[in-house]
């Protein structure tokens, strides 16, 4: 990890699922900041650094985007296609975090490219030592790109 | 994880580096076999299940590939570049794991589809928790269709 400011994106619209997963990547400190969009439209724009988020620059990428599949505006699977069909927004790590048990919905997030797809477990112990887990696997151990828009 | 044969395929010449992956890997218990294959050409044989692999079965895909970037006869990019082209072969998770720290091989791995990207720790204890670490996220936390040829 370098010392840049290091961001999560979380996009989940169900709030008991945002507290929980916030305050178990809060307590890790994991990373200086978690941003919390509740719809695939406001996923996209972060991440295309526009709209409300123009003044974001694709140089300063987050380092974890955890996405949820089903969404108001545009679902996950949507926002996915779209992250990895663009050079400057594919080398970000995208880990499909639902609750969704479909092997439908698992072959679908391989296909677009997903880089890892979690099931939320139901036990709330369990939620919280996954996303730890999770968030540690992707901060400390996966190395990205410094520069992802020169991809 | 499933009741299923959980097996890793490991994509590795230099044989201290397979070593003490497999030491490891072993140690920890992450799963029932490890292969081990020393270059690009038989990594692609044991994935398409052709050649002296051609007993395989794309219905019993290895839950995790670690794949390096520098490899006799096909290179680590090649590999993962044909892999990820291939909807029988794209669910499985390639993780890049190299002494590399180029930039270019980190945006052209992320590019190209890799799941994930590691750079080897120098220091032996660090590269012993770091492989510890990354087969445990990648065997217990991420979820894998049950029929990747399905895909």
């Amino acid at each position: 990890m370098n010392g840049r400011h290091i961001e999560i994106l979380l996009v989940e619209d169900n709030a008991e699922d945002v507290e929980l997963t916030l305050r178990t990547l809060q307590r890790e400190k994991l990373a200086h900041s978690i941003h919390v969009v509740r719809d695939g439209e406001e996923a996209l724009d972060f991440l295309f650094c526009r709209g409300d988020y123009a003044s974001r620059s694709f140089d300063s990428p987050p380092r974890l985007v955890l996405l949820d599949l089903k969404l108001p505006k545009v679902n996950g699977l949507d926002v996915l296609k779209q992250l990895k069909a663009d050079l400057r927004t594919r080398p970000i790590p995208i880990v499909i975090l639902t609750s969704s048990r479909e092997e439908r919905d698992l072959i679908q997030g391989y296909g677009n490219g997903a880089n890892s797809y979690i099931q939320k477990p139901v036990d709330f112990d369990q939620f919280r030592d996954t996303v730890k887990k999770a968030g540690f696997y992707w901060l400390w151990i996966n190395q990205q790109p410094l520069a992802v828009h020169a991809a």
